[in-house]
């Protein structure tokens, strides 16, 4: 079934400015709360977002085969679970309701009013239920940074990196949209020079730049999904900040990896952008050597051209951007990831999501954490407001973009904000 | 409010033999489906299972506030949600209800046929949703154990053991109740003398010997739950089998913990057992020596004198006992372990599940692993037809089970038993 949404002439009725993320060709999915309290799902077009809720009701996907309430719903799962050539179906059916030469909604004063919202009049909400988190560590470039800072400069990579996309469970109950603050968290750190750890707040709160995939029910427990067939498994992506206590990590993660260091927030876009909307922006990803085994081995493209920024905003101060990266860097794909997720038969649900691990690129500005970008605070970033940063300040705002470019289209992510506030005192 | 329901001096008017693990001081909470294909709430009294769903609906719960459909649910969370105070409530009700001298139901034919199952009759089923599944590492035992095998014998405990509840996050996806087959996972390790990795079906299939609490609702994010506090959010226990792929394990695990190694199955016994039912049975923990910080100190009894054992079923063999432990040796209590989770104001939901990790005592006989009960697979067990067991084959049935007894009465979990069936072919 062809992408129609894709055609990159086609313009909506409704006004987009040409800079937007979110021209006609974009057509993400999310969920928002309306000023009436109402939670529907819908799609956002330039400043605009649409309730797919009452279109449904309305009749705008007579033909396509839908559950009655799958768009009033407060999350996207059931959506999700209806599989690919739905979510086609519907996306190419959003882009013909908005285009500039369909009348049907264009010129219906009453149902343009109950459909299309101001971005401003609404809330964001979590696009997703997320059942299972799973992060993964997939750039070479942070992993070698890592490995240079904390362990052997000489042998950056641990043997296994090279090997396996190596992941680890993330926690769901902390993952929250863009928008909602984040408080610095408390924990146990054992200073450079003490024999004993100490409690408080958390010294170096740092942000990870990373994107995050969104899954489809894809198997029963035991099965695999092959990597040739694992995209058809993605619905689509988000940007995602996983924050990061530093001190914490440094004392707690040994030997079973990151907990409190990281649990206490992952902070993600509100739009998935789908897989379909992303296809002109597939690229070559980086060459594999040695040659992966072969339940990993694949062929053609399957990295996607995706600039990425990180930008922080000191309390009533001026935006300064720290890192400009790009997912293409990311070594092991997104296929690659899923495929190995799922090669000891573990169960992917709808609404699964699992990120890329930070996103390092090979320049120094490209690095994709506070850790790396100042080398471990060792050289501290300039912001426009004369202050400095080796780490993440409370009433800082982290902001992340992303936005794929051609000659012709834009499609974008938005970005992911969020303020770091102090702890809240313990009890 | 007081435990009425654990009055040991109590009979049923249910025909109960008096080794059951659910005499009328039990009252365990799960979920089962009838051969009707209905599910419901129910509670287990001897070999009955009982619907508490038709039970509410025949008005036994009168003056409980309750939610209209609480218990014709097919997960326990709402009623779970509800809080301390009902679950005690409901318990203490129930063994009214069930008392020898209550003719309510007892006289009572047509409600009788209604409320009351054989449990052979009925199939369990995973009694919470888990939205959130954490592992604790907190039996000094094994980790002393892991590290003289794996690490340094004379340095066998990390840094931060003694100081920290160690624990990570784990994958619900792949939760299953008792009954349930697991399949041997397909995955990369790296043999001994091997310069690449290679793929193929675990070779090093283990059991670990665990039991796991469920929460309540506890916190919104960024607040702690203090350490005198956690059991109040603590519903109650389950055994659980932690399936492990040691030589998944092994390749995989350094530097961000084990993943595949452990998500391809968990096993959990059905029936919730609460912790007011678990109350006669709090006993001493062990003595912490350093004394851990102020958040995780606390005064009083919060082990559980838990006994624990595993067995082992060859396909048409008779069973092996190759375990018996208990669970007052863990180190850290859960309610340190839930104070420690939350500390850095991680959000802890209704039906989070925590295990305690491997639970191993100071005895060869009571090593909760393969791996350590045959010492790396150096000393492999005996098993009753004259086979050997350095791990766990295929067409096995691993049985875990846990009571507590005092001389007036036994209060047990019955078992978690799933059996290991070949890897499903890799597509």
């Amino acid at each position: 079934m062809p992408i129609t949404a894709n055609n990159p002439n086609r313009k909506s009725w409704l006004e987009i400015t040409s800079d937007s993320d979110f021209p006609i060709q974009n057509i993400p999915f999310g969920v928002f709360l309306t000023k009436e309290n109402i939670v529907t799902v819908g799609t956002r077009l330039g400043d605009f977002a649409i309730d797919l809720g009452a279109l449904q009701q309305l009749g705008y996907f007579e033909g396509i085969e839908l559950t009655d309430d799958v768009f009033l719903q407060d999350t996207l799962n059931d959506f999700i679970s209806d599989g690919k050539k739905t979510w086609r179906l519907v996306r190419n059916r959003i882009a013909d309701i908005f285009d500039a030469e369909n009348p049907a909604l264009r010129d219906n004063k009453k149902h343009r009013d109950v459909v299309i919202f101001r971005m401003e009049d609404v809330e964001m909400q979590l696009p997703v239920f997320i059942g299972d988190y799973t992060d993964f560590y997939s750039s070479k470039e942070h992993a070698t940074n890592v490995g240079k800072m904390f362990r052997d400069p000489e042998n950056a990579l641990l043997p296994n990196w090279l090997h396996i996309p190596v992941g680890y469970h993330g926690r769901s109950s902390t993952i929250v949209p863009s928008g909602i603050p984040v408080h610095r968290p408390m924990g146990q750190t054992m200073p450079a020079d003490a024999t004993a750890p100490v409690f408080g707040p958390s010294r170096l709160v740092d942000f990870e730049l990373e994107t995050a995939f969104i899954t489809t029910d894809a198997n029963i427990m035991g099965e695999n999904i092959p990597v040739g067939e694992a995209e058809d498994y993605i619905f689509g992506m988000v940007l995602l900040n996983d924050w990061s206590a530093r001190d914490i990590q440094k004392w707690e993660y040994v030997p079973l990896g990151p907990f409190l260091a990281k649990n206490f927030a992952s902070s993600i876009s509100p739009w998935i952008v789908t897989m379909d909307a992303l296809e002109p922006f597939r690229c070559a990803q980086p060459k594999q050597e040695p040659t992966p085994l072969p339940y990993l081995q694949q062929t053609g493209d399957h990295a996607f051209d995706i600039n990425l920024q990180v930008a922080i905003t000191p309390e009533n101060g001026d935006e300064t951007v720290v890192c400009d990266s790009n997912m293409k860097y990311m070594y092991w794909t997104m296929s690659q990831q899923l495929a190995h997720h799922t090669i000891n038969g573990c169960r992917i649900n709808s609404g699964d999501m699992m990120g890329s691990g930070t996103i390092s690129g090979p320049t120094e500005n490209s690095f994709g954490s506070m850790l790396e970008l100042t080398w471990g605070g060792k050289n501290p970033i300039q912001m426009k407001d004369g202050s400095e940063r080796k780490f993440i300040n409370d009433g800082d705002t982290v902001i992340m973009r992303g936005y794929c470019q051609n000659d012709k289209v834009r499609i974008g992510f938005g970005e992911v904000s969020s303020k770091l506030l102090p702890p809240i005192p313990t009890k």
